[in-house]
């Protein structure tokens, strides 16, 4: 094109901001949605704070994405797919197992917004029945059920239950409460001291 | 003393409530403050609502216990004095430490109050960083040091935090998020599986 064919004046641009349904749109509301929520908490995050961010019309994020429910719902968008840590860390030899899940849950948290993410759930479920209810149905549907049926121990859905409350009370120790050392561990450190509680968790007694 | 030296009306009582600086009084008020934190959480608990509920006059409240923030220390109480978890449960043989471990935390959860009281600390720190910074600093110089100082490990500090952040995940998964079996489960279905955890954290590599 050379600079003849350019038009002399921009196109027109709408000033109202993004078009609230478009995948880009999309994948921006619920990236504002979900530093909103880690950052403020369920209750307390505004969805006129997360269209601010997102630079869309609050009216027009209502009509996309419902309510504060359903937005939240939306934006947990799981950092990986529960069937993903099944293949990933169950599968292969299961005398190592707990070295895949420890290193698998320290890899994932460092992650570009994982932790935000993680964190965000956890407050929320903290502090609302109504999502520590919908995390438990989730939680159990998605993620207890798939790994209890690569378990071949006995009560292989409470041994997936305790792996699960490890892995919510390191988050909360380590990017929650802080303690130090902890919180400024590094993967080689807790990865010696993790492993063995999430093998004994899923195979002590197979 | 007879009928006869009976008074022939009643003392006067004042009708204006309980004494906020009796003993008696700050129970009340301090066990009022726990059912709220625990019921609705740090953020949305209510001094009106603990004066209401301890029947005292809520201006007495903030003038005997101060603001939200220095009640809310009050009301912490710990269920335990962090040193009988260092006596009882870290004394005698290192062999079977993790089951005493296991076995003491267990046992303060069904003891009256104290789920109360471990919650409302849970549902604070993940919501208030003014909370968890508060947490960070008790459990340091209370529980982390004092455990410490008993272990025979490297990173014996490091150690007691991957102890406390199983037990916190523990609460969350049991007692808030309320996942099942585990919800529902016995303490003789969790000693076993937990105490080689605990065992794990505080002994191996010594």
């Amino acid at each position: 094109m050379t600079s003849a064919e350019q038009p002399a004046t921009p196109a027109p641009r709408k000033r109202t901001g993004r078009r609230p349904g478009s995948a880009d749109t999309r994948r921006t509301v619920l990236e504002a949605a979900r530093a909103e929520f880690a950052a403020r908490g369920y209750e307390k995050a505004s969805m006129r704070a997360i269209a601010r961010a997102a630079g869309v019309d609050a009216a027009l994020l209502h009509h996309y994405f419902g309510s504060k429910d359903q937005l939240f719902l939306a934006a947990l968008e799981l950092p990986v797919d529960p069937r993903a840590v099944v293949e990933h860390a169950l599968a292969g030899d299961r005398a190592t197992v707990g070295e895949r899940v420890a290193g698998f849950v320290l890899t994932l948290w460092e992650q570009p917004g994982v932790l935000d993410r993680m964190l965000a759930l956890i407050r929320a479920a903290a502090t609302t029945e109504q999502v520590a209810q919908l995390m438990r149905g989730f939680v159990t549907a998605e993620l207890i059920t798939r790994i209890a049926a690569e378990l071949d121990v006995e009560q292989p859905e409470l041994r997936a239950e305790l792996m699960f409350s490890q892995v919510v009370g390191l988050a909360m120790a380590r990017y929650v409460v802080k303690v130090e050392p902890l919180a400024s561990a590094t993967r080689e450190e807790l990865l010696p001291l993790l492993a063995p509680t999430f093998q004994n968790y899923l195979t002590a007694g197979a």
